[in-house]
């Protein structure tokens, strides 16, 4: 068994005063004093973009040294957004082998000092095939545009459909301390936004962010352990004009399924989830891979508030990547550290009610990696 | 129990007709093919600089889908020079989960496609401290040097003892088909060749190459299998001027330890040695870590003779990082890729006699990360 023991994480936005290194020490400092332990095994870093946007590699070892651990065995793990899932699940498995106790988990991205070339935009286009996409100039928002536009297509759509998953996840954002953009947003702020890549808006997208969130997780149970029951990865095809379906998360659903084996569980157990909504279009998609909603219908139940905190069953209740934050290789850890306080009754404002077990997915690019962590209250 | 049941590399060079995936592809192939395994549980690439260099992150996802292997969960692990003996030992520890049965773990590094900003020397800077070495314009020969001067001050070395080791390596790597500098250099041409960063010479320096290194490993022994029977990694200070021992590569040592405990060995027990000589201060650090040289004295050992591939401890028999070449991600991968082809006694005019165990060091920046790995015929 594998146990979240401790979480801490740092607030999410343009945080000038913080280096990259601050944010890691920041994050894992307040987990391993949350979890009261002194020492770990291993250390898993979680990043995406440190060399090309920190002209920093070499990230685990930095890191250890910078938490004052040097000595103890440190890797980074890039798996483009969905690095901070991957660096969960192999510190998982790490413990799994009999051979660490006990393991830090940190995922960190530090976004805003990127002065010029390459910039933010290109950076994060290094998640995209560079042969086929990014050398191309397709970034991540035309990216997400154009599955956008073909799920308008397949289901007749209006952009109007697309504006009730970021005006939820602005709701819940407001009641997160930790949370970028804590201010609610309505219909017609959205139909105001600009477009960034029609027909994508800025309120479809999540924002740039600097932040760090760190678990300790072992395999001895404490008073307010977690447990992670289950996970499970996938890949996919990497350029979207590669893939049968546009539309489709095949990584999620693969991850999804097993992780669910592994748990011994159904998507119907499960009381709480956080999907990767780093656009409006890649929430529903998360959700429809889930099982959770028909395909083309994620807008109508998430306008109906089925997945309200307090609904039938609450999404991102910290306001997701497009309002609490999206510092890249970070985010998979911010969600599972969240699932960790709420399963332990100590997510203040944002506190769902009573529930008993929790599924986390992260994915990498559009869909073509994607990890998913199962948790449920000891 | 842990086994590498095949393996695959492609040659070292200037490969400019290969792309990033492709080298990645032919190695995989080849390994999968070695091993006569159809599929694989998980997918583990070591690699540093694809971001910086070749613009492409998600890398994981990349290669399983260039492999038509989407599906399969799959990430990268970075730890700078160590890149690849990381993705081992996090692929080994993945099968010792019993979560998977078998793992492919590919190196690589694709970096003679960078045309100028940043060039490659800018790009393997990355792995020093980007706040204390690499922006104050330390780069890995300026950095080495500083180690070679502080070494030759301790141990009142003239650089002409330096040169035993690179003669050495490319003495063996004639025998390497797969070699990047297959020619034999004398202590004149040693001595004749420029300064990168004096006293640190071109023929110090293990060279610039593309290349890729693929291995199948497995909870299953097969008939010409290789056992894993230890690992081990660790990190140290990563800026030198930090560290308090210029000259002692603490995270060699203690990655040593760690992997000889588990395999239940002394070093003495060891027959068979690969060491990580990115210069030749590096080597001769590496030989003193392992404990197979007093601290100053490597150089008189290795012009001996007792490190030749007939001598007393044959080191590098396939010509090391100098002369097989240093695709700085690969390179851990290769090195476990050699053992296994020795412990098969399929390594052609570069096999060793009768070796039944083998050690492999790979270590990342100016040694800030370290693993060991222990292999044992079956």
């Amino acid at each position: 068994m594998v146990y979240v023991n401790g979480a801490g994480f740092t607030k999410i936005g343009l945080l000038w005063e913080y280096s990259l290194e601050d944010l890691a020490v920041e994050a894992a400092l307040k987990a391993l004093e949350d979890s009261e332990v002194k020492s770990v095994d291993a250390i898993v870093v979680g990043n995406m973009t440190s060399g090309v946007m920190n002209s920093q590699e070499n990230l685990g070892a930095v890191i250890a040294d910078s938490l004052g651990m040097a000595g103890v065995p440190s890797i980074k793990v890039e798996a483009a957004c969905g690095s901070g899932g991957a660096a969960i699940m192999w510190a998982a498995i790490s413990i799994m082998s009999g051979l660490f106790d006990s393991a830090l988990v940190i995922g960190v991205e530090k976004m805003t000092d990127v002065t010029d070339i390459p910039d933010q935009t290109s950076a994060l286009a290094t998640a995209a095939n560079a042969r086929y996409e990014s050398s191309l100039g397709a970034s991540f928002p035309s990216l997400n545009a154009l599955i956008m536009r073909e799920y308008m297509k397949e289901h007749g759509l209006s952009e109007e459909d697309f504006a009730h998953l970021p005006i939820l996840m602005h709701k819940n954002a407001v009641d997160a301390k930790h949370a970028q953009l804590r201010f609610r947003i309505s219909l017609e702020d959205y139909l105001k936004s600009p477009y960034i890549s029609e027909p994508l808006r800025l309120l479809d997208s999540s924002p740039i962010g600097d932040g760090a969130a760190a678990l300790v997780i072992s395999s001895r149970r404490a008073d307010e352990s977690v447990e992670i029951s289950g996970f499970g990865a996938a890949t996919d095809v990497v350029s979207i004009c590669q893939r049968d379906d546009l539309t489709r998360l095949r990584s999620v659903e693969l991850a999804a399924k097993r992780a669910l084996k592994m748990a011994h569980l159904e998507i119907r157990d499960i009381d709480l989830v956080q999907i990767h909504d780093a656009f409006s279009v890649m929430g529903y998609l998360n959700l429809e891979a889930l099982g959770l909603v028909e395909r083309g219908k994620a807008h109508i139940r998430v306008e109906g508030g089925d997945f309200n905190r307090d609904g039938w069953l609450p999404v991102n209740p910290e306001g997701g990547l497009k309002a609490r934050g999206h510092p890249v290789g970070a985010t998979g850890v911010y969600q599972v550290a969240e699932i960790y306080l709420q399963l332990s009754d100590r997510a203040g404002r944002c506190q769902v009610e009573g529930a008993e077990t929790a599924i986390a997915v992260n994915i990498g690019g559009t869909g073509s990696n994607a990890s998913v962590h199962i948790l449920r209250r000891c």
